[in-house]
């Protein structure tokens, strides 16, 4: 049995989470917690060397990152739909574009703007660094920007890549929600993201709230305060 | 005919050169000179809407992102040594993790290291920003010892994820280029990438060097001045 390693605060995590539900594929989910360093402990180093999540073993064979689990799973699972990794060779590597576009472009500033306005105070006890939190705000704020404006340009398909939601608008998705933690809406004033925000949600759900439950959670505490 | 935008200046269009030009696949080769901003034109967004390199037009189809476009070269075209990019699942799922693996851990720090080092005092003739300096050396140092001690730690094979040479030796020796023209040697004191680099190279030369003229040449003035 195909075993994934997960934890729900990190978006790799839940976009695999919630590909797996909602394509039903066969797999044990082991939840790894992160606020525990779970992740740190020898057990799991034994099941991934970079002692990260989320990671799969499939039988005796290990693999981490999400996009390269991703991959593996639809070459080596049947029954998954073909609109979440198109089968016709350009329209697959447009969603690769994406995929490998998305590392830098909008996983990092995300993920950078969320850890340094909320995660490293509230770790550290030391005051916010507002210079870095600016310098990821103004990186994360273009990146939404090139969704906006040139990713979701085209009229002739309602997803980043494609006319059907693929893996790519799953993974974005969930980046997207981090920065939202920290207080900053991500989708505010960006018409045509808000409303692919709603589509990938239509399609995933009822899978995509649940995984999102704990961060939601957050972000409603936070609106408060921030 | 195949068209390849690129500029021996960024990594990933050198890691693609040389692998257009080892595996011999009909191309023409379209020099942009970022030096002089010919990324900028509009002429050239009209070829790549992000108005980066490297990037591709095969027909009337474009392309960005250097894994996206290995992929879709290796699926198109006929002729490419299975080595490269392996037929079965898992060997190619491990080749998989590290191009997915390499955009954060690998060319985000190595590629800033030497911006914050030496590329952005030049051009905005600013002194170096110390304190950035050291925090991306330190990173780019942690991810160098992960290529040392975790990825070449296995006896079984000769390159990072295989065990012949496949495309993410040659992505990744080409980001380590980078720092060096900073005068900061990434393979001294790590004896294992070190030989790795060397494997790398005698596979691929003459290519590897070709595509690698300038670059030396920046590493060789600057080996003085640092």
């Amino acid at each position: 049995m195909l075993k994934f390693y997960f934890d729900l605060m990190s978006q790799p995590s839940r976009a695999l989470y919630i590909f797996l539900k909602v394509t039903k594929i066969p797999v044990e989910f082991v939840k790894i917690d992160l606020k525990k360093a779970e992740h740190l402990t020898d057990e799991f180093k034994a099941v991934n060397r970079f002692q990260k999540v989320p990671c799969i073993v499939d039988g005796d064979f290990q693999l981490s990152e999400s996009v390269a689990i991703f991959r593996y799973l639809i070459e080596t699972r049947n029954g998954v739909a073909e609109n979440w990794y198109p089968k016709e060779l350009k329209t697959r590597a447009l969603v690769d574009e994406f995929l490998e576009y998305q590392h830098n472009a909008v996983r990092l500033p995300c993920a950078m703007y969320f850890q340094t306005k909320f995660l490293i105070p509230i770790f550290s006890g030391k005051p916010v660094n507002e210079e870095r939190v600016r310098s990821f705000k103004k990186q994360m704020e273009n990146s939404l920007d090139a969704l906006e404006n040139i990713w979701l340009q085209s009229t002739e398909k309602e997803f980043l890549a494609t006319k059907e939601i693929s893996f790519a608008d799953v993974l974005a998705a969930c980046e997207l929600e981090q920065p939202k933690m920290a207080g900053y809406n991500t989708f505010e004033g960006r018409p045509k993201l808000t409303k692919w925000y709603e589509r990938v949600k239509e399609v995933t759900n009822p899978y995509y709230d649940e995984a999102h439950v704990i961060v939601n959670k957050v972000i409603q505490k936070n609106k408060s305060k921030l």
